[in-house]
């Protein structure tokens, strides 16, 4: 993967679309995937503005395009958005995400304007879904909403499709041929791209293209304990001892109890012996892949902290300092790990089925760290102890996580 | 990027499109990336079928939907060249392109058909451009087919616009919600992608979104000699030496009389020294790029051929029985480093200004074998000299390609 272009001029990705269509999830997906990049990026979601300022608690006459004190009550909020999100591009932001409606022509006209002064690029993102989703959204994840807490549920999804049915007198759907955007129709079935150009935007589309809202596990481990474990010594292509045996067998047991082999399930490994010992067990065939391998300690492959502390106490200091940027000499850096990640993120996105990755702590870093949303900095510092299972289970926006210890423990 | 789903049906790629609107040129790129990726591509030409079986000189008239002879050996032909790509896709041939107009909704129906008898799956690859881009196709590419060999431009562009009015009468552009689709207007301009799945379609669809054809010089070259070279060792980090500086400057002033100051230009590198030492002297803001790095030899990383051959006789005999697929231990094989460029082609392709990649042997042979449509086995074995820059030329269906000697000569 490129390194990024210094010149992209600051991004405004503008959400378009009637209310439950997902714009919310593509938001926070959209700036998971680029923070952990390393873009400066950040939802400013209207509907937040309006809780802050307004209180939770508003009917769906309030969104009534005949209510006159309604319409310019939400043109304010939907300024104070923009504004607060154009004054952060300028400070150094990188990608902002303006996650409103914005289902009229006019509107879109208004921000296009706004964004142009502030020499910010637009690159609309518009989401259509059919009823049944819609459904399912209203049911999953509105009924939930702080809109809702005083109702029941008949009541609240009442007043949520009255909601949308006031956007949809007024919806005027993209498709000025003059316009960047993307059209995103039931998550994925169909992706419409016009005019969009630039490196960052070619792979955000490409990422677009590969999400889905179906539900399915994902689980990451590192290997079983290793001979290097025991040695602290990082790298080397090791074996496992007899107590990472033990890690290999239980991990077989916990996926085989919850993945019948009637069902289909995918199993990644890097192409280090040690992971792929700890995932034979399971009986499942799985994929070596390269990209998984351990992060490339270079000319310190095979030594242990101590001795590179001792031998090199320049990297070892270099190394402290700036744990994401720093590069192994003649090996790699955190960061050069996330850019290799890249594609099997994507991937990883795309697939319906449930997923097992086995493979080493710098990399797990880098997954882990995507999947519950820190950016790059944070990603060398994420805890993940050996023989422990990281489930991480779909919810509404993101991951619901749990760690099992599944042991033996180690001395 | 992930290892090949060994589960992946073979794949039908169907274009669709009045003639002149890049049906060959969009096959031919997309036989040359995925030939190069390791995937078995063929294209089957129905216009090669017209001209070998019945003469390149067919007037417009043969073309003309109420011609009811045209139009029975017309539909022979389509269906002869289908039934070798089924044949060819049933002998263990994974991806075929069939480049032929599919105009009608009746000639998509059967293509299908027969292709699901064969289990093959089918994606459509529609082309649509207004009408400069079909006015410059005809003048650059058309005229020169061998169907006008006897005619002036004029008579064969008149000649042209006649046949391509035949299949407007009848034309009825793809929409059907329910099949796979890749829709290409303006060669990029806008992309409409409707019900595809799978990794290798979404790879595919990520490089048909990023190809162009604006057309722009791409200068490929290996760094200058370095201290290594002289010593016939591989990999490691050296410098260059006195030639290898003198090349340095030779190239700096090449690419300074054709790229003006004035003009954006894109200067790729690797992060090893020996090749940003050779680039320097252009003053130019390059780009050190860690995919570009030379293909990690791993344990036998600084030695010789000669050392390797003595030392790792085991080794060194595994490399000479498949170059290829050969992994140095702990190192890469050259079909790992064609993976690992894969971003580099896109981004290559992407690029509208002149591009120069100054890199290593290996590299420069992936990207080299890619431009002029090598599969993956041959990349390793193509010749690279030092001091050599490998200028390409895009003409109409690929690259013209000139080896201009810049010296200074090596002992």
């Amino acid at each position: 993967m490129p390194p990024q272009d210094p010149h992209t001029p600051p991004l405004a990705l503008v959400m378009v679309g009637l209310p439950a269509r997902g714009k919310t999830y593509i938001s926070r997906k959209i700036s998971r995937y680029l923070s952990w990049l390393g873009y400066q990026t950040r939802v400013f979601n209207v509907g937040n503005y309006r809780r802050a300022r307004l209180g939770a608690a508003q009917a769906h006459a309030f969104f009534d395009p005949t209510n006159a004190q309604g319409v310019e009550a939400r043109r304010q909020l939907a300024m104070a958005a923009l504004r607060d999100m154009l004054k952060w591009l300028k400070g150094g932001g990188q990608v902002g995400i303006y996650d409103a409606t914005n289902t009229t022509g006019e509107r879109r006209r208004l921000v296009l304007e706004e964004c142009g002064k502030a020499g910010v690029q637009v690159v609309f993102v518009e989401s259509i879904c059919d009823s049944a989703v819609v459904e399912a959204n209203i049911r999953e994840v509105k009924l939930g909403s702080p809109d809702y807490v005083d109702m029941t549920p008949e009541e609240a999804a009442d007043d949520f499709r009255a909601r949308i049915a006031h956007y949809e007198r007024s919806y005027e759907p993209l498709d000025d041929p003059e316009l960047a955007y993307v059209k995103l129709i039931d998550v994925g079935r169909q992706v419409v791209v016009n005019g969009v150009e630039g490196y960052l935007c070619a792979r955000l589309v490409f990422f677009l293209m590969n999400i889905h809202t179906d539900r399915r596990a994902i689980w990451l481990t590192r290997h079983g304990e290793s001979e290097y474990n025991v040695q602290n010594r990082i790298g080397g292509d090791p074996e496992l001892t007899a107590l990472g045996k033990g890690y290999a067998k239980n991990l077989a047991s916990y996926i085989q109890e919850r993945v019948p082999k009637s069902q289909e399930f995918v199993l990644w490994t890097s192409t280090l012996r040690r992971t792929w010992q700890t995932a034979e067990p399971i009986g499942r065939e799985l994929t070596q892949w390269r990209v998984l391998d351990e992060i490339d300690a270079g000319e310190c492959d095979g030594m242990t902290y101590d001795e590179i502390r001792r031998e090199r106490p320049e990297e070892f200091r270099a190394r402290a300092e700036d744990k994401l940027r720093y590069r192994y000499p003649r090996g790699e850096s955190y960061a050069d790990v996330i850019q290799r990640l890249e594609p099997v993120i994507v991937e990883l996105e795309r697939q319906k089925r449930p997923v097992l990755v086995v493979s080493h702590q710098g990399i797990i870093r880098g997954l882990y760290g995507y999947l519950i949303g820190r950016p790059q900095e944070e990603c060398p510092h994420i805890q993940v102890p050996l023989h422990t299972l990281i489930e991480m289970t779909p919810t509404a926006y993101g991951y619901e996580e749990r760690r099992i210890k599944l042991g033996p423990e180690l001395g």
